[in-house]
């Protein structure tokens, strides 16, 4: 079968490979619509989890349920479903800890173009597919259920980390795709004021129909010192961070009130440190909490976000920006993904 | 009256003060029993928290009630009285959200020798009497009662920020007086193995009769290094701070399990930043959560972790190594702190 | 000055009283708009708190500060103020634990026409201003401020108890005023589906602008088999209980899913128990969490839920059906709350 | 293979089955040591789970693993292994929301002598083993390891439920095996003061070695009335109940604090409703949390409790009051649980 990978670090294209294998409790599923992430860009042009050879990219997609493991009983041939970006085995230790995300180690539960072939290809492998599957219903597109996949879990996690409460002033650093679904979580969770840290006429647009109130840049200042000014001394409740570096952390300790909580759910390419203002972190003891993490995977989280798509609560077609109709189209949106044009937020490619 | 103070950084001695004033909601409290901290030591000799001009100092110590405001209802002149490190406002915003600690602005709750006189006096204020202070049964002795002003509350808040449970394995890092309550409240909550990091003997052994299960020594080799070691490369489940610098989390997170958290309550004097190495906190997605806090004051808590000590649940006589018979040895005390002899984990000077 | 007042079980009416005296940390309020709620009219014709005379009814109301005791800083005359209807003592037991609510005893947090005159005077009397009081902006309107009272609180403190998440499905029973701010609530807690039990035209057309996707009736069957049959026999993940009797958990319990939980906000005035399905709670196993709690109050929950409202983000007005201007219509509105007509939710009186 | 099994309700007796066939991700194992409970009593003598034919009793116990399915990795022939009486479907929707006792359906998780033949036979089934099982180390013996099925967790998820914090006073209901590891569990979590309902000598006895203050019996009153007397009329602030029944909530309720919570893990045979009194419950509105669970179970849990009696935190030795060698001992140790003699606290049965 065709598949679009990471040849090596710096060169993507496409290969011949063989179609995956369906263990016991596996499904083989041939997708229905792909879309490419900013972590494909990482992996190949930066690195970002080291070499890969010839392995197939992507880990954002939905598809027809093509083969099924002997032990599956929730999913046939024919079912179109959804998958998650993250696809935990169920039973290790540390998914009964409640972080199937690190099964079988640290970021483990991450397996699609991480440890495995990713879902560019004609066939994908999805590993539980009971637990790791969700059936695809009507009310739901292919389009929609890509943003299913990583951008809506990933965002989301990041509000559940700072614990959004009802009128809670929240900030969010980075109006990406996630930081997108960052501020419309924010606003699902009930918060009153919803500050954004990003620049782009588009994501602005997008991030004030999900509920944004405040817009700053980066190049107006420090952050922290513009957060302040907004909020007349007092700064914030919590703050999301879905965007910058291992330097991000500095002015969201900044202007984070005491007893508040950080939410970060980038993912942090380089540096050896991530720097913690000490004075502001109040040495040590200003109950700051600053939470770190990777989206949950697997079913039940998929069928819950999938909900609030089907019943309306949460429109994520305004993330996709760029439409492309066939499998050799994923080259072309991985590239617009890397090129990054200011009405870019997220490209889909419909197969 | 007499007390004795901080001159201003790098001296301290007695002085003569005002008796303090009480307001309608305050008391006026005359010793029973005083204990310094290492932070009176930081305070005077390296100048933690800025300079100040004839504070008088301590913030551990219980007493007699010798005079309450107009508004105090449940305590009257001639009461033996408890009280914490920390006296919060109570009505605060802050202290409404769970966090007294920081009513009135990060740390503000922290009033003794801060931002005002603290307990070395003949007499010493406490703010919101009715709420801050907490009878002394008889059940407890006012050496013991010492001990609850900060070393317990502190070690146990530890505890609480790293919400350890039945079974942990737990790392706690450093075993002066407020680390072994750390190790206490580590067992009291239900951890399996305790390992500690601290070398000095005196402290061993008290640790490890309150629950201490293994021992590594800060010269041994890296931490992380030592802990992945005793775990069989598991790591730790949860680890709480009671020692060391900015640097200590680098350790703290490379060897603590995804999905764990971090408690500190160490004072962090010096550095610019707190460093998180980014790889092993999994690029900012390990869930691994780090908080760090200032304890919780009030007389709830008194009463709850006084109800421990009255109980037999909880020997706080083991971290008072010495004692001393007398208002003028207060000094003394405090020097012994800060020379800290191979011998000391706490000294406490009964009037 | 006057007030509309219980006069005894069964009665009530104008009645001629003392201005009530402020005491140092306390304020007289002169009201700008107050509002009845059903809790008053038990209270006088149910009995529901046991007998009282000549007591002055109402706990929903905004106004301006007339005086101030002489230790309140944040609050002076002619400020225009928002009150809650709990009124906590902030440095008791139970608020420091976090149960402002239950200070000085059960429920003992709710002073209002309850343990001393309501708001329904000439003027009213706050304890502890600082901490129970929020400024009134120009953005909250009074007849908004009046929903910020009681309605608004209570709905949402209803919606955290049962812990709503993302992708829930809810059912909410009961919509009356404070039922639709549940639902509000849940729509703002990110819930998916929210299934209401209530019958009046008025209250499902607000419910459904609130977010509400489903309804049901109580005469169209037991309501857990409604529920049963609406979500393919799979039930609900939350119950929010705004209405209804003892018997009402009974339904509950049935249609909700192992590991759900139950937050009641509803008053029960009647019945010796509370009566819990024995087979369908999992014969006591089915870790299905019962709480029914009064809403916390104070300052800075009024000014987190009123942030929403300045916001935007909540809108209020649509619970406010019949308006009245000048206090000599507090008695009508009363009535009206008593008689309950079809198209009534809450009436405001404006002075 | 022989088994002892209930052969219908009223009746149990010795019969022969089919050895349990090995599927892919299953473990056959041969017990080391088992241990009859008084739901196996329930279960053959009450009907409490209704009928069954030749279903195998039992659901404590620890073995060798005999047989292994294709696709378990971590256990092999001859492992000695732990198993805990609830075995999840860890795939399933409700283990990933983090209540794996309730997958497949409320109680499911629940297998052994419930939904397929338990282990006292000559060898029994476990479902999903790398995830059910875990290692039997050698500082745990098989007797001890039989209590680590379900006296521990059980009795520990009532601690978990009812959220016992440092300085707590708790009430624990019932002193049985389960009581017992409430207390032992309740006095590891923190509490001061532990209030014990239950009158046999043996029982108290050990209890106050597990860390048991004060002692009140079910015939000197109503509990709830002996518990405020303790108290100074104060009440307790968490509730653990392992024992009694569908009344059994009402004194519960009765003493409880507001804002305290009551864990229950207390199978309730009998009834219709379970009893809530409205008036104490603050009419549905005393944020007293009723929370009543079935032990989760699986492998990290087991590991995790394992942990305390490896470590010597947890002596569970103290619970095996009759010991007897070889499996055909089964009966008499089933009926001696039956019985209940004076001095009896769990049976173990060493093959």
């Amino acid at each position: 079968m065709k598949g679009y990978a990471m040849l090596k670090i710096g060169e993507a294209g496409w290969i011949e490979k063989e179609r995956p294998a369906c263990g016991p409790l596996d499904a083989i599923i041939k997708p229905l619509a792909l879309s490419p992430c900013t972590s494909d860009v990482h992996t190949v042009w930066e690195g970002a989890i080291g070499d890969r050879h010839n392995m197939i990219l992507g880990h954002e997609g939905c598809g027809v349920v093509d083969e099924v493991g002997s032990l599956v009983k929730d999913f046939k041939k024919g079912d179109r479903i959804m998958v998650a970006a993250i696809t935990p085995d169920w039973g290790s230790i540390e998914a009964q800890a409640g972080f199937g995300q690190h099964s079988g180690g640290m970021l483990a539960g991450w397996k699609f173009s991480n440890f495995k072939d990713g879902v560019f290809g004609e066939y994908f492998h999805v590993n539980e597919a009971d637990a790791n599957l969700a059936h695809l219903p009507d009310s739901i597109s292919p389009e929609e259920a890509c943003m299913l996949s990583d951008m809506v879990p990933t965002g989301f996690h990041g509000v559940e980390l700072a614990d959004v409460q009802f009128g809670d002033t929240v900030l969010v650093i980075g109006i990406g795709p996630v930081g997108l679904m960052a501020v419309a979580g924010t606003a699902l969770r009930g918060a009153s004021r919803i500050i954004c840290v990003g620049t782009r006429k588009k994501c602005r647009e997008v991030a004030t129909s999900y509920g944004a109130t405040d817009f700053i840049g980066y190049k107006d200042g420090p952050i922290d010192e513009q957060v302040m000014k907004l909020t007349d001394g007092q700064g914030v409740d919590k703050v999301v961070i879905a965007g910058g570096t291992v330097e991000t952390f500095e002015p969201a300790v900044k202007c984070l009130k005491s007893g508040g909580r950080i939410g970060s759910v980038n993912y942090l390419g380089s540096g050896t440190y991530v720097t913690i203002p000490r004075i502001e972190w109040g040495c040590g003891m200003a109950n700051k909490n600053i939470c770190g993490g990777l989206m949950p995977g697997g079913r039940r989280r998929l069928e819950k976000l999938g909900s609030l798509v089907s019943s309306g609560k949460l429109d994520v077609k305004k993330l996709i920006t760029h439409r492309f109709k066939g499998f050799e189209h994923v080259e072309e949106a991985l590239l617009l993904m890397k090129d990054k044009p200011a009405d870019l937020i997220k490209p889909v490619v419909v197969l």
